[in-house]
């Protein structure tokens, strides 16, 4: 059997790029819009029903499947040789309110696509080969973003699980309603070593490889993160008959603070982006002075310590708002993910993959989070980009062009098999 | 029994402050808060009951109850004498989100204690008298404000009924499903010349009574107000990956529009106060750079001419930051209500009456609106404060004293005395 496989073609292996498409279009049903938007926020009816259609995927494919405790879809296979670990793909199917239909998706399709590619041709490999669809990649604005694959890595903090959700149910409530097991989440982490290599495949979510005419980007950083939740405290009063002098508006206060945040990057700044995403307004009426604005502020950077500067700036720059209006303003810092460096093994492997496929490539950092940030904590990970036309993202709009798509599934496949032949460091 | 009537005692009456104050803290439970705020907007089911329960109280008073096709809830009682006007006694029952237990509810109750004081002292009126408690004085986000006076004034636009609201149904359904009847909307109206006069009694809601140590407040003027709903248009990304040159962001945007807006009131303003309520951000994720804000701004004033130039000016503050920022801004004027002027004669009788009751009164502007703007349109209209404590409304924390209560229903019942008694300048 090792003999006749190695009598066959030596050349790169190709995937079933109709299918890969056909499946991505598929899963846009799943919370789409008219505008061709997609808003599937994680455990909504959507993303539970989109995470069943990939389950059947990923039989087709001949895994097995199940929903582990963190309600991460997971398909396995096992390899020849059950003295090694898994090589796992993955990527999440979860999007933000009014995302498009390639982020998380795509990784998620690209690697059901290269599994079911060696399936069909009769492939199987010495390693034990695994493809997860993580839970809750985006956050919502009651949870943690990354939650999937924080529970694989074992990081998740048992308190998240009891945060209240805006429908009143606790996480762990939600967590469970759709198909996980908060009291047995420790059962979602995978031990050490037990992962031989982590891959992702994902859209760039912005302009470099396009304006490169680049089809495969090779990442060689992840952007750290840190969010905070800013909560301005004013005076709620009648709008028509509270005197201007003395008023302590929240929501005027609030837009200095939007402003100023603004101002953390940029050229006088100290992070790479700023970002104020959201604003709440308490209690939010025609004629009632604002009383309380909340605002969810994300900063990122590659470096550590430009993210510590940039939350020290920020609670200055809260402290002095609040002395100069007379309000009470709070600064909550959520998450912290700290900026990664991918595997240089694996980047060198995925260099020599796009090379030997004849695609255009280049290294690059990823601006954005993935779940690869958490993966990289237990395993060797990997990371491809393909482009986004307009370098958009999390916007309807969001586009990968096909080729482009098959690209990437390609590289996948054929790292996946570069992997799985590499001499056995990571064993 | 017009010679009996003459020889009962000519000082004035007293209402029965326990009964007032005690129906006052029962209505409080409707949309009651464990802060002892109150959340009661128009036509939700605590609106509704706070309703049924107001229709027993008017039935306690002797009263026909009814509820017109503005789902406003009217008692009425034949006067002696047919050939006579009737007059009107109200005020609302609804509360903006997280209001108090006073605004509005305080003059309903105040009039129901009126009529029930001359139903207990078996005294009859030569003019017919109603209570009317105002459907929707506060307004919604998806309605406009004052809805039940003006349409008792023939004031409202049919289409308005037509909107849809934020549950999907139309204004109409939701009118409808609250005891309305939107198809026969115009029976509400009450025919010019029908109306002898309009008296309302309310919290002043600002500072003026309480600092002036006064009990009383006789209103000369009610600020008129324009309502415009601002939306920002920019463009939606990736907060991670969408480089801070050349964003679009709808929040930033709208953060100089509100410090812009509180500059049209003030010092080197045109209009006396100027409020944005609320913001709204959407989509509103962490991780996305807003595409678009919408803000509801508030402009009022005792001028029309001020109210105009606040109009203009914010047109031009607008064009101004949408030019300077690359984004679309559209300015919808919503609601213009006019400056009102009070009736001079009820005025003087108000004068007299707290004069004659030997309350501390003192004539000054309203700076909030009333149902009262919209029937002065019909009647001749007087208006009555009660002191706010710390001068603050539409807030948990909006309370009037007992005696203060009290004090303004005994001037509401003797004030519906002499003017009953007035010569019939009216009729």
């Amino acid at each position: 059997m090792a003999l006749l496989q190695s009598l066959l073609p030596a050349g790169p292996l190709h995937v079933n790029g109709d299918r890969l498409t056909r499946r991505l279009e598929a899963l846009r049903a799943f919370g789409g819009g008219a505008d061709g938007g997609v808003t599937r926020p994680a455990f909504t009816p959507d993303d539970v029903r989109a995470r069943d259609t990939t389950a059947g995927f990923l039989r087709e494919a001949g895994l097995r499947v199940r929903v582990d405790a963190a309600a991460n879809l997971i398909g396995h296979a096992p390899g020849r040789d059950p003295g090694l670990g898994t090589l796992v793909l993955g990527s999440h199917l979860d999007t933000v309110p009014g995302g498009g239909a390639f982020d998380g998706a795509y990784g998620v399709m690209a690697a059901v696509e290269a599994l079911q590619s060696l399936h069909d041709q009769h492939r199987r490999l010495d390693h034990a080969v695994a493809v997860i669809a993580f839970a809750n990649e985006e956050g919502t604005p009651d949870t943690s973003p990354m939650f999937g694959s924080r529970a694989v890595a074992g990081l998740v903090d048992e308190e998240e699980l009891t945060r209240p959700t805006a429908d009143g149910r606790t996480f762990a409530e939600v967590l469970d309603g759709a198909g996980g097991d908060s009291a047995r989440l420790h059962r979602a982490r995978w031990p050490q070593g037990s992962i031989t290599a982590f891959l992702e495949a994902h859209i760039e979510q912005g302009p470099v490889l396009e304006s490169a005419g680049a089809r495969i980007g090779i990442v060689e950083a992840i952007s750290g993160r840190q969010t905070a939740e800013v909560t301005v405290k004013g005076v709620a009063g009648h709008g028509g008959t509270t005197p201007m002098e003395g008023r302590r508006d929240a929501l005027v206060t609030a837009a200095r603070a939007v402003l100023g945040v603004r101002e953390l990057a940029g050229p006088s700044g100290v992070v790479r982006v700023a970002t104020v995403g959201q604003c709440r307004v308490l209690p939010g009426a025609w004629n009632v002075v604002p009383g309380e604005a909340r605002l969810q502020i994300d900063l990122r950077d590659v470096s550590a310590d430009a993210m510590d500067k940039g939350l020290a700036r920020l609670h200055a720059l809260m402290d002095h708002i609040a002395a100069d209006t007379g309000t009470e303003i709070t600064v909550t810092p959520m998450q912290r993910v700290a900026p990664t460096r991918c595997d240089d093994r694996l980047r060198k492997l995925a260099t020599a993959t796009a090379e030997s496929l004849g695609h255009a490539h280049l290294t690059l950092p990823s601006g954005a989070g993935h779940d690869a940030q958490w993966m990289s904590r237990v395993a060797p990970t990997g990371m491809i980009f393909v482009p986004s036309r307009g370098g958009v993202s999390h916007v309807p709009e969001e586009y990968t062009a096909p080729e482009d798509l098959v690209a990437g599934a390609d590289v996948l496949l054929n790292l996946l098999l570069a992997g799985d032949r590499e001499p056995r460091a990571h064993r």
